[in-house]
């Protein structure tokens, strides 16, 4: 197992940066739900890059083909929906040189211990951000399902660097681009409208599920739901969410606990931050090894890179948490 | 499925706080492991309460009973290992409050929700921290198991509240005991001697893996692993480990990493951190609502409460840990 | 992965012959079913031994002890459910002998090639027959769910040896014992109630899936659905089953399906049936190997034997079809 | 979930009988295996329609193409492996008639209920024997890697309706196509070369597995093992395989247990049979119901159909068997 999500829900991703074509396969999913492909689309070119000087130039025209799963005006048949994004730029460069020298930051060197001299180097392989296209189309189909039923996922840029003025961010990624460098930064996701008691005790709580899509995206090296980390540092009488009743409904006055307790949804919106590595690929000269000679060497990363992946980052976050909610919606509901 | 961890290694836990017995299955373990039954009781004794005047006075005593998976000599024949852990103090309270009003930062509320009246809301029910003793029960004979494959699972507080300093941590809890209140804290985990090449790409990385598991505990909110949310502050000049040979081997200089790139273990430790929320039981009087007659009061939860969690997560962080990467290394090997 | 069943509802079968216990965790039935344990272990008691003279002598009380997942009255809570069959005749045979000479017929020397020396021998450990008692007590908690939804899964044997006439039945058995062997047998197994559109397709069909749950009776060597084998030798106007309307509802006039098309439920009985091998315990020499020694010797098993387990296995195809099935059903429910 | 098979090699197929394309993916190969595509090409070729006059005359190229998962010379490199059959012949016909009427011994009627007006009726959709295209894509992969391991999967045809002798067959089919009918079969499938310790207990068992993954084969309705139903008339010393040591190595003298003990492999070639129920699709008039109008009607398959599909079944239950015996072997190892 590896590049498959879900429990009801299965979402295997597949292809690598210069395959053939990347895509994703959605099993699972409800005959009858009508895909809205310009939405589709829209959701999609958030994640696509070339669209500003903050981010690498390189154009994909990242536009999925559906194989199979919908009939026609595009909706869903109840089979596998398949999806497939071609890859226009295949194989061109000379990726030799990074199988010997593997690029600080990358999983160049993990593949070559894992898969020896098969790993496909070119371009990262499986292990490219590339692979975040198929995993926004499928996450995008369930963001629209979601929608439909009231349930709206959106994100933003908390931190860009140590910068937390989103004024700045802009003039912070432009400075780590002169500079040759990289920069990370924060993403909160919130997703609003899901009712109480989404979610399943322990190891299929919300939060679990959540993680285990949201670690799939490349440079994410931690997740805090609600008050998080902050919230470590309270007492429990100030982090402890208080109820009341309003009008004879009952609500939740604060929401430290980010929507789940238990791993189970209180009916407050989930909210979650991810922490967002530097792009490893910078244009500073770094040291490195070579694998067959075993000796220390140097590495200079060819072409232009992405100073800051955060703002592409951000739709990849809704994907991943649209995936594991619907999937957690799905496997809650019991009618039997 | 709900409270299964487990992909080669199933481990699945049951009980109530305040059912018969709480327990474990852990299917999947080869044959032959010879367990150690001082060193498991010494690391489920790490979690007991009532060791001290910083944790609840309670006493349990947390014998783990063997059912089945075991033959002479406590070593392991294939089959599933059982083990339950006798509840010995049962529905002796009046928890009907409870149910009409549930705690704040409790799942009381979301279980309610899910499961209606039929919830056992005696002691927490499922969502009770007692069931992290079958988890590390569980989990304890992980940490021999990866021991013996010279495999190091450890843990350590970096934090009580805002505190940072471990000489004042006793002292930063008992002050929120004498306030009536409950601090948390942050604990960091280190898995060290594993060897580069263990997790799959995606969705089966090393590091959602590890949040899925962890995630079961009750009262984490957060995970990061390496430089986590510092590093999203940094430059990738900064945060990329280099690397470099000594000696005729290949070394990894920093780890900010984590020990993890691309899902994939890169032989450096393991490193990650969990943000532990302050329990939420507190002597302080707080607000909630009358399920039943939809209207505001107040609770003042009864008994004497664990000021700080903190010092027995500990031992379930490992727990948890070492699940998930003795299953990440039996799904990695591939003879065939 | 091993002795763990299912999608939605997850059932966890644990225990050797002879260890301390055996049971069940069933992890994922809705909250707020109540067992009526009576009829439980009426259904139980169909599986036990002992109980005329065509069985063997061995008296087991085979009393499930629940430990978890029901709260007061015997209902559901939600939580994992788990019990326990207390193995009341330890270790008390020799049975090292038939660890260096396997039975024919038996796993002695498959789980020896599996495990090897840690194999738990005695009586057959986790591959013995009596671990169908708790898939049965699993199984007859299924039963009754299914039952309350107007779902009713029975048996009835066909064939006893060559024997089809039930009157004849019982001489047959008692003549392969007087001969001191065996005789096998071929049970139907019924489920009617059901509604039409039940079943996913391809690999999680419920012929896939009733395959996968029955198949872990030891014994059964085959099933067949609807027409089945004989089918395979009629022409397709004969095998087809036409459809007629009466008074308004659609109908199905045969069923050489046995209910099922493509792999999903049509409304008519689900029916198939299974092939039982003649239980590989006998009185009479047999041929076979010291695997310590490698040379040819003789094997005479002691003890009594049940010289047919065929009436014996209809209530375990009835637990093993009602856990499919009613994992199906949860399987197929589609709210959102 | 649904047309997903497999524990650590998972199998997804996708596709409908008119969509754009169906195909595979298969997620867990090692990297490394070098795939003959000839010898795939010609796998293929074996389940083709169109090759003679006793299967329909309808012309498949069944040219499987490549996304991802290989590198350069048809290699794998650890990625999950991605290809497509193009289908050159869509939504041509006119099948409102089929949503009307559905076709007895179809899933018409079934995917009807599950899907409602969504379902995708043309050529049967997802529930078409074309799916079998990339099934045995997949499982000719699986072919070829357990060849180079010395485990050989191979198949034969038993009986065409009720004709055993081989001589006869083609008479028999041409006599079903004469009389505008069709006819069924029986084939036996064998597996030689595996050693014995493969296959998990209970569930996981050798049979399950098989059986899991034939039954994904439409138009299957029975699996025996061994001696099967025919064992189920022997008696235990009939039944029973005796051991034998012969020039020092353990040998089992007949094949009763189909090669499987207790769900593991016991070193004897793995041998069973399927019931292959005659093609549905007839020239014969049949009685069938106008769904909308909720009456009865006639029916008359339009085109050519296929008189008898055993043929072209034998490698679609090669390809399955290949895809569960791989499976069970990585599943089966642990080194760790």
């Amino acid at each position: 197992m590896a590049s498959v999500y879900g429990g009801r829900l299965k979402v295997q991703i597949f292809g690598q940066s210069h395959s053939t074509a990347i895509g994703a396969v959605i099993d699972g999913l409800p005959a009858g739900i009508k895909i809205d492909m310009d939405k589709l689309r829209a959701f999609l070119k958030r994640r696509a890059p070339g669209q500003s000087e903050i981010s690498t130039p390189r154009k994909e025209v990242d536009e999925p083909e559906f194989l199979s799963g919908l009939i026609d005006d595009n909706t869903t048949c109840g089979a596998p929906l398949s999806l497939l994004i071609k890859n226009t730029n295949i194989r061109s460069g000379d990726y030799e040189e990074l199988r010997d020298i593997p690029r600080p930051g990358h999983a160049d060197y993990t593949a070559f211990v894992k898969y020896g001299e098969f790993h496909d180097i070119a371009g990262g392989g499986h292990f490219s951000g590339r692979l975040t296209a198929p995993l926004c189309a499928a996450g995008g189909i369930c963001v629209q399902i979601l929608r439909d039923m009231g349930v709206t996922v959106t994100s933003r840029i908390l931190q860009i660097g140590s910068v937390t003025d989103p004024d700045l961010f802009r003039e912070e990624i432009l400075k780590a681009k002169e500079e040759g460098d990289s920069v990370g930064g924060v993403v909160e996701c919130t997703v609003t409208g899901l009712p109480a008691g989404i979610g399943e005790p322990m190891f299929d709580g919300i939060e679990n599920c959540i993680s285990k899509a949201i670690f799939g995206i490349p440079a994410i090296k931690g997740i805090e739901f609600g008050s998080g980390f902050a919230g470590a540092t309270l007492r429990g009488s100030e982090n402890n969410d208080s109820f009341e009743c309003e009008n004879g409904v009952i609500k939740i006055k604060t929401n430290n606990s980010g929507g789940i307790l238990g791993g189970i949804t209180n009916g407050m919106p989930i909210v979650f931050r991810v922490a967002v590595k530097p792009t490893p690929s910078i244009d500073i000269e770094q040291q490195s090894v070579s694998l067959s000679r075993i000796e220390n060497t140097t590495l200079q990363i060819k072409g232009r890179h992405d100073p800051c992946i955060v703002p592409r980052v951000t739709v990849c976050v809704e994907a991943a948490a649209a995936i594991a909610v619907y999937d957690g919606m799905m496997q809650s509901t019991i009618s039997f």
